[in-house]
Formats: structure tokens, sequence, C-alpha cells
């Protein structure tokens, strides 16, 4: 990427300025008024322009009656009128000398219409006359919260370094959700929709130099060149974890395929190339936002080797499943370790094995520190799960002392000595307790202690992790992957 | 089982009467003052007596010196006193005449120690004495709402037609939850521990002949007789559906795999009789839980096609992975119903295919039940998905009036039809939304429209459910399975 190109893209997610063509008086769904409402709200701090050539004045702002007429040349323009009138905006637009377009519009080639086509390649045409950067069209378009960019999404939210990349608007809006309350906050975000004129190795480039991104995530169904995608993400991979939801692995078969989905071929080929580059592939939004919390907070694991406290005895043996299947171990307690467990943890009633279960943990903190102190220390323990009972769930019985805040402290004192997550499952569909526990876990979250609503969560994002740090260590030198047939 | 084991196991599930062996004055965690508590908050009707050598009386209730000194022979005996006293507790239940007990205490082979298995075995020395019933022990037992007999879960609770059985107290607990608020109601559940004198098998034939329960869900991590449990699944399956959380697939492995996880062969030996018999294998609560849901709620399904509205067209391409890799499909619209959707539907910002995206119906139920009813009179669509977003959700947007009454409404009247079942996703995290969406789906399950989570999980329960009728279709009249291997 370019430097002009660099600095324009800089302009469109930190618009000093920008415009907003077609806004309606009264809030009708999503259009411009729902942007320039969410921009108020989200206090941002830039020149806001409406254009409009009837009425004088929008929620307080006079309006101009075409670009040509504002004041000065705005760092980003975006288009709210419906579909037919979108190129001569454009026009106007490589007149003026502005840059950067959102097309919020639908009703182009997502039609598969003669004439949706036809207005798409229209853009397509105005994009090359200006150097257009445009965004769109059929898409909600960026959100930065650095910069108070926040048309939609989560508002208000804090920056974070997070970005993420889809052509669905509703996932990304989602993910603005798990990035504010996670704790982890979004760098940039950006809903690209039809991918016109920028695509998403355009978004990914930018990404890969972008100082305030360290994880990108990306949701992917289809890509115009494959082959230029994955050479940016094997770059960037090394420095900058990127996990990728990869969708679209059945749909080449959709409506052939009956009760044997079949993994398409090009499906395979991505599988292996992203496999070899050590690139991270999830299959759910929530899965994405597990792991990038992970790997926002955690330090590096030496190794695969967990240790879990709580749970409930009953549990240890499907945690094994869920463990074994991810390539992750809960190994026997040794030597000094076992010992000091079992002097630690009564033998009715609990037990003294990884997973240890003790009841006492959940209400006596500093019991659970001493515990939690043995597997700090000891070398053969990789990891450490920390399965929290919320006090609602324990059968009942009387509330205790809330023993929270004690236990974030004395993990916030330890996370770096090796990687520390949480549990906090509220299932069971008892919306006070769904609550209470979303509550807990933004809590710990907060405090930069990853906290997942389940174990199986939890582990899957430990495992990305430590295959993440592996591939990475073990490709340095290794010759550059082979993916001539994407 | 015979007549009278029958009408014991019957006692044991409704006792008119009982007794609790070992409770403290004040409440000091798991013990039989936490049991008592239970049952005067549930308002069990039967008659309750407590053993106590030194008080005369506790919680309001006057105390007897030992189980000879009852004024009757009770239905049921709980035990919660230390491990040592246990077998001798048990003589007077021989002698007294009583044939229920359940073992509250740990401290037996769990232990894994000369002096704990020793204690194990005097367990059954006794019960072979007097032919008693013995739940555990180290396990929470029974719990039958039908009898107000909730000594733990989910209090208070209706009566349902669903039974759960298991080892593990905490996943017994988790589905009494599930069980009241997805509104399906638990008929009788059981955790039953040790396993010393019952086991899963016997607590399975007992469920194949009772009355009130119509679907059996079963977390399996070990069986003494895997044969015999096998066949009486297989029997009672044809009729009443089993499903089956089998763990423990890696777990003999445990320890000794590193980052290849293997199926043990015992496992494959399990999945494939499963298999064959038509058995539900589902691999967490959840799952269990949402497949109990479809099949005690909906219609048996023609076939594997699917119909969905809402969710967002950016959302199709996903949706298609997880239903092909279910074996469903999401078939293109044709014919005279892709015509009613085309005129229903607007061209621009929805999606007038399979699924169908338009926004409006999610606060117009008159445009909403119009498309339905396409859907419904279709006879190569299988089954419906309404993937409801809730009002928080649709970006902020000014909260419309609250359609969810008129949407049951409607779907009440047509669920007979084909199965209709509905998403409303709360993730992201937020506790708000968690909580708003838990109680969305509460207000549909309780009116018998099953609601889940998220579109994977629903999608999960409709394959399995269309599976297991396929199944018991296609077995009628089969040879028996081959279970020789297990």
């Amino acid at each position: 990427m370019d430097d002009d190109q660099r600095k324009t893209f800089d302009r469109l997610f930190s618009p000093k300025s920008l415009t907003i063509i077609g806004t309606s008086k009264a809030y009708s769904g999503l259009d411009g008024q729902f942007f320039l409402r969410n921009l108020q709200r989200a206090d941002f701090p830039g020149r806001v322009y409406l254009i409009d050539p009837i009425t004088q004045e929008i929620n307080g702002l006079r309006t101009y009656p075409n670009i040509s007429a504002l004041p000065e040349v705005v760092d980003l323009a975006i288009v709210c009128l419906p579909a037919k009138f979108v190129s001569s905006v454009l026009s106007e637009c490589v007149h003026k000398g502005v840059r950067n377009v959102h097309i919020l519009t639908s009703g182009f080639k997502e039609l598969r219409t003669p004439e949706g086509i036809q207005l798409e390649n229209e853009i397509l045409r105005e994009s090359l006359k200006g150097q257009l950067n445009i965004v769109g069209p059929n898409c909600m378009g960026p959100y930065v919260p650095a910069s108070r960019l926040m048309l939609w999404g989560q508002i208000p939210a804090n920056p974070g370094t997070f970005a993420f990349i889809s052509q669905s608007d509703n996932l990304t809006q989602r993910m603005t959700e798990y990035a504010h309350f996670m704790g982890f906050g979004i760098s940039k975000a950006v809903s690209f929709g039809n991918a016109t004129v920028l695509d998403s190795t355009d978004y990914l480039e930018y990404l890969a130099e972008d100082e305030g991104t360290r994880v990108i995530g990306f949701y992917l169904d289809s890509v115009q060149n494959a082959r230029r995608f994955l050479d940016v993400a094997r770059r960037l991979n090394r420095t900058k974890p990127l996990v990728l939801w990869k969708a679209g692995e059945t749909a080449l078969e959709a409506g052939s395929v009956a009760s044997n989905p079949t993994i398409s071929r090009e499906d395979r080929i991505w599988e292996n190339g992203l496999r070899q580059m050590g690139v991270t592939r999830v299959c759910s939004l929530e899965e994405m936002a597990c792991t990038a919390m992970a790997l926002l907070n955690l330090p590096p694991p030496k190794g695969r080797r967990l240790f879990i406290l709580g749970g409930g005895g009953g549990n240890s043996v499907y945690y094994a499943d869920v463990c074994l299947h991810l390539g992750l171990q809960i190994p026997p307690l040794t030597g000094e370790t076992q010992e000091k467990i079992t002097a630690l943890v009564p033998a009715v009633g609990s037990f003294a094995r990884n997973p240890v279960d003790a009841w006492r943990s959940f209400h006596d903190p500093d019991f659970m520190k001493k515990i939690l102190d043995v597997a700090f220390s000891d070398q053969d323990l990789d990891m450490i799960i920390l399965d929290r009972l919320i006090h609602q769930l324990t059968f009942g019985q009387p509330v205790y002392t809330d023993t929270t805040q004690l236990t974030i402290d004395y993990l916030q004192k330890n996370r770096m000595r090796k990687p520390v997550v949480v549990v906090v499952d509220g299932s069971g569909e008892d919306p006070f307790l769904a609550e209470e526990a979303a509550k807990m876990r933004q809590f710990f979250c907060q405090a930069r202690i990853p906290a997942y609503s389940s174990l199986p969560l939890a582990t899957q994002a430990l495992a990305h992790i430590v295959t993440y740090y592996e591939k990475i260590k073990s490709s340095r030198g290794t010759a550059s992957v082979d993916l001539a047939d994407v």
C-alpha cells in the first residue's frame, strides 16, 4: 500500500470532517438520520455537513444543497440516497476532490438483476475516475471508537486494539458488542458489503501496518483474489495474529447436497493453507471474540498442560473429553504439587486431583489462593482455569460474602506468570442467572482476566493461542506456504 | 423389572413418608439441614421424620433417636451421616424393613483408598441382606416435582415429562434449571453417584415403563454392564426417545495423549451401536436440553428442508454451512412460493430468498404472518425457523411496539402443521441483553414454541429429531443391532 493510499485510509477512519448525503427529517430506519443521531450520541468531534436540496436544517444542523457547495473537501462522504442517485453523487465527489466514500445504499449487484449490476458498474467507473476509496455499497461501513466515528455499533465504547472486518452488518455490529463487554475494545471495524472497490485484502493490508491494531479478526465468505489475501495474511500473522472465520465451506454444494454434507475442494485448500501459515481459524463469532480476548490479554503459554480448579468432580470426565479433542491435557499432579494439594484439600467431598474440586475455594479466597499458588509455581503446568460457580448456582445456598474483587486482585498480580482464565457459566436459561453471570464475567474482563461463559469456550481459546505461538515459533525461517491451488 | 421392584421404585420417587438421618441444627453446607429446608420450601406433603440422638427438635420438627423408634416404615431414608456411620444405619433400615435409601455421604470408593473401598463394600453387603434399593452413595439423589420431592434443584418447579439421569450432581442440578426455564419440566431426575447398588440400567428400566416420562436424557460416563444398558436403550428408544450424552470418549487415553487426541476403541463401538439403534447422541447438557425441548413439543418433520425467516442477509452463507454440516438443507424457493415471497418482500434492503431477510417482520406481525403462511403451505418446506432479533439489538433503533405475544398467538395456532422454532440470540456479552433475550425465549417456551439462543443450537435440535424419526421409521421390522463387541 503506497503512502498516498495509506494517508487516504487514515482520513477514512479518523475523519476531521464528513458529510452525510440523504438524511430524512424524522427517523425512518437505517438511513442518514440514524447515522447522524449516533454521531451526536458518540460526541463525534469532527465537522459534520448535511446535504439536502430542500430543507434548510436537520437536527439543528444547516444543510447544503450539494457537495460542491460544501466549504471544504471533506475526509469522508456517506451516501444514503436510493441506488439510482448514487453515481451522480460520486461524480460530484470526484469533482470536489473527496477521496473517501461510504455507500450505505442497497439495490446493486446483490439483487442479481441486470439493473442492479449496471448500477454497481457505474460505481466502479466513477471510482476509477477520481481514485475514490469506496466502502460498500450495501453496508454499514466504518466504526472507529478512537475517532468517535461510531455511526452504529456499541455506543459508547472505548477504543481497543482489535480490528474486525466483514461483509456482514449483523456480525460486525455484534462484534462491537463483544469487544465492548469483553473489555478489549475495537481499534477499527468495517462492514464492507459488496466490495465493489475496496475488498478484503485492501483492509487487511492497511491493518497490517496500523499501529493501533494488535489482533485482526476477519469474517470472510468470499474474496476476489484469494492468493493476494493469503499472501498478506501470512505476512501479517507473524506479528499480528489473524483470527479468520472463513465461511462458505459447503456453500458451493448448497441445494444439491442432501444428508451428506461435503466440504468443498476449495475449502480444503483454504484449510491446509491456513494451517501451514498458522492462521487461527474459528467457526463462530463467539469463538472469535473469545480467542481475541485470550490473544490480547494472556502471555504465550509454554505448553498444553492445564490445571483446573473448581467445577465439581462429576465434570472431570467430560472436561477431559473437551480438552483432548482440542489437543490439551489435564495431567495428573505429581511430586511436590500433589503433596501440597493433598495437604490443602479435604479428602471427602472434594477432589485433590486435577481438576481440583474444592467447594471451599468459592467462598474462601485465601484457600483459593493457596491452591492457585501451587499451580502457578509448578513448571509442569502451563495454563490455569478457575472454573467459578456463581453464588446463586451453588445449590441455593445462602449467599456468601462476594469474593470476586479479592479473586481479581490476586489474579491480576499473577496473570503474567502463566495464562490464567476464568469460567463463569450462567447457562440453564434462567434470565436472572444469565445476567448475573454476564456481569461477573465483565468484572473479570475489565481487569484483563479473560472470563468465559463455558469451559469449552475457554479451552478452545487457550488451544488456539497455544497453537498460534507454536506455529509462529516453528515457522521462522521455513519456506513459504504453497498456495498455488487457491 | 418385577412388580415388587417397580412398586418399591414408585415409593422411592413418590414417598408418602421419609426420614433424614444427620441434620445439623444450623445450615453448614450440603447436608440434611439443606435437604430439609428445600423440602419445606417445596411444600413436600409427605411425613418427614428426623433422626438425631441428641436434640429434641430441629426446624420445628421433633427428632427420633434412631430408625427403629420411627412410628412407621418410611418409603425413603436419606442418609447424611459421615461415611463410617453409614453401614450401621443401613443395618437399622434392614431391621425396620425400609427398602429405599439415598446416601448423600461421600468418602467411599471415589477416594480410591482401601478404607473408602471397604466402606463401600459394606454398603453392598447390607443392601443384599435387606433387598435395599440404594441411590448413591456420594450423590444428591432423586428430584421429582410431581411428588414435591425436591431436596435440591430448581425450586419451585412444575412437573414435566422429561426424565434425566446422571452420576453428576452438577449436571443434574443444571438440567432441572433448563427444564424449568425451557418450560418442559422434569418427570423424574436422579443423580446417582457411585452406583454401588442401583446402576444406570436400573433407572433406565424403570423409566422405560414410567407413564409420566415421554423422553429420557442420560449423561453416562461409565456403566457396569454396557450390553444390558444398550439392550434396554434399544427397546425403549422406539417409543420413548433416549437422548444420551456418553462421555469418556477419550478418557482412557488421558494422560498419555499429547496433541493428537484419539477416540477410544470402546467409544467407536458405542458410537456405531447408538447410531444403528437410532439413539440420539449429544455432547453437551445444552444440546440435550435443546433436543428434549424439540422432541417434546414438535410434530415429526416430513423431511430435512428448512425455511428461515429473519437473521440478516449477511448470515445466509454461514447458516448454509451450519445446516449442511448437520445434513439439513435451506433449499431455494420455487414456483408459487417464490412468487408470493417476491410479491411480499421489498427487493431493496431485504432478501426474498431462503433465508428470507425482511426487516419489517420484526415489528409488523401481520407482515410476518403472511410470509410464514406461505412457508406453512409449501409442501416442499419441512421445518420453519423464525430468527428473531430482539428490539435492543436492531442497531439501537427506537423500541417498537412489542409484538411477541402476537407472534406467539400465531405460532401456537400453527405449530402442529410442521415443526416451527424460534431463535432469540442475545449473545454479545451484554448482561442486559442476555437477560432480555432469555426472558423472551422463556415467553415462547412457555407457549410450547421451542426458542433457542442461537441458530446452531436450533438446527442441531431439529437435525436430531429428523434423524430420530427417520431411524425409528426405518428400523421397524429390521434385525436387532449387533452389539457383540460392547
